[in-house]
């Protein structure tokens, strides 16, 4: 059976990485097709609409799509985007490769980031011209899903250790948001309570402080939404940016698949921006479609070429683009 | 004038590192009465409330509080004691000392974090089985009074480059939370505007992932309530941990002084605690009575300390909290 994926470059080196991911899963045999759909910052600009309608619903009745990046429009794109597919998990590996310049090179940790609610509900109201609020939402069936997904994660041995004894964290801040983060502490404890799974718990201001002196302490981390958002990209400061990193928006039969940099105007249109984020995440998208091998075999050709080149201008290199892509479909 | 000091000492090391930072605010000739007042775990545990009416009371009546630790009773404390002095904003220098091992030891920032609203509101709701609440607030008066103080701590050269050209950065999440952290940002940029003080803006999450890359990208950095306790905790985890970390809830005519740190069950009740946070805090304290040059003179000799020792466990020495105690005092 064919399989549908959406193609969305978006902006800046979007149109440049993309292209690179896809040509990597065209190196498969695998029946997909691949249908291109417009977002982001140009598309706002020639159509008036950073998100046109058709792009959402192709997206909505897709197998699975692969973003770029989107430059000021990004929240206007990707959190529709991340609804299109009824996410309820954003997945966001932190891994430190060698050959990678990293300030803290044993890390090897992946957020399990809630992707519905917290501060990301869109309910806020200008109650008057002093007082501004956020009606930030914490419900105990989306705690649940997302701890029942760590779970099977877990059990799967697809955590950084590969050990389902090594179980997993929640972050919370539930010691002030007692009523939401306790609610949300609470029902993922006891789902993974439940189910037999190790589970221990962190303030997520610890975490920050304790991640940076200590990352392999870490392995599977559960949060809420924006918890999952800031403390995912602490860890990519310490594997040495956002530039390698893939990401999953995972929904119940639909995903999204985005590197999670932006857009990079300083090099954009360049030809030189580093592929290795997108690649990984259409390693993600393999893996999501039932091609764990092939997804491993990209990741280890991602690896070797990180290790030995060639490499991009920010690993220090001078390749372009297109060199790194066809040096990890050549290792293929 | 007398200034009344209220000292709370607290759970586990903070009865050994408030007795420090007194002794060294006693080396001083200053009109100072101390009164103690009790709070936290233990006091909890012997009259069923972890901050008491007549602890709150006498807080709120001093010139200045110096707060030890609470075990879980934390937020039962420090959140109604940071009301009882007024405080609209927490100042937390974060800052790397010679002599002490620090992932990056070029970290000096000061957070300038808003200390009363946000999701610290404490307005959470339970409305179904499934479905909890909290409503996030944001107002333009407090976030203009928060950036008045980021501007006069600028203008006074208070600011880690001590250059009131360097201005500040305001983190926030703008790009999800429009109109809450919109209010903020818009707010706390026009302050800046109005009183020709340089500042630009950086999204939370890019904070996190750019702070360890390069730490010396950011001087006084203005932030919401969460976002500067998670930030701030990230700058702590640079420069080698909680330990060293003073902190000031500074209100309108009070404030309150407490290290960063907890309460340190692993090693408390044995004196080999390490008061430096606790000193350091003592000399925000000496600060905001006026005592600047006392306050710096508390700063010298506890980086000379830091440098030559004598210095506790958690620094790779051996010395009691007496023994360091005593060398800070020596070298006033
Ligand atoms: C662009 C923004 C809305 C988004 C988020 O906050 O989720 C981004 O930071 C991310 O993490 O993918
Ligand atoms: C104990 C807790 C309520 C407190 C906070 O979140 O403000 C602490 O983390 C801090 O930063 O002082």
């Amino acid at each position: 059976m064919t399989d549908e994926i959406v193609v969305i470059e978006g902006d800046g080196i979007g149109r440049e990485v993309v292209p690179a991911a896809v040509e990597v899963l065209s190196a498969f045999e695998f029946d997909f097709e691949f249908v291109t759909a417009e977002a982001g910052d140009a598309t706002r600009d020639a159509t008036g609409d950073a998100l046109p309608d058709a792009t959402y619903e192709r997206v909505a009745d897709a197998d699975a799509t692969l973003f770029g990046a989107a430059g000021e429009t990004a929240a206007d794109v990707i959190l529709p985007l991340r609804k299109a597919v009824d996410s309820f998990v954003n997945v966001r590996p932190a891994t430190a490769y060698p050959g990678v310049d990293a300030l803290r090179p044993e890390t090897d940790v992946v957020f399990l980031r809630e992707n519905t609610e917290g501060v990301y509900s869109g309910h806020e109201d200008r109650l008057s011209d002093d007082l501004s609020t956020l009606t930030r939402v914490v419900t105990s069936s989306a705690s649940r899903e997302l701890a029942e997904y760590a779970c099977e994660f877990v059990e799967d041995g697809r955590g950084p250790a590969g050990d389902p004894d090594e179980g997993f964290t929640v972050a919370h801040k539930a010691n002030v948001m007692r009523e939401t983060d306790g609610r949300f502490r609470e029902e993922v404890l006891a789902v993974a309570d439940e189910r037999g799974v190790d589970a221990d718990e962190e303030l997520m201001d610890a975490f920050a402080t304790k991640l940076p002196l200590d990352p392999t302490q870490y392995g599977v981390v559960v949060c809420p939404n924006l918890a999952g958002d800031v403390l995912s990209d602490l860890a990519a400061g310490l594997v040495g940016g956002l530039g390698l990193l893939p990401s999953a928006n995972v929904g119940h039969d639909n995903a999204l698949f985005e590197p999670v940099h932006g857009t990079a105007p300083d090099i954009a249109g360049e030809g030189v921006a580093n592929p290795t984020a997108a690649i990984l995440s259409a390693a993600m998208l393999l893996e999501y479609l039932g091609h764990a091998g092939a997804a491993d075999r990209v990741r280890e050709a991602v690896e070797t070429v990180l290790a030995e080149g060639p490499r991009t201008g920010d690993l220090g290199g001078e390749a372009t683009t297109e060199e790194v892509t066809a040096a990890v479909v050549d290792r293929l």
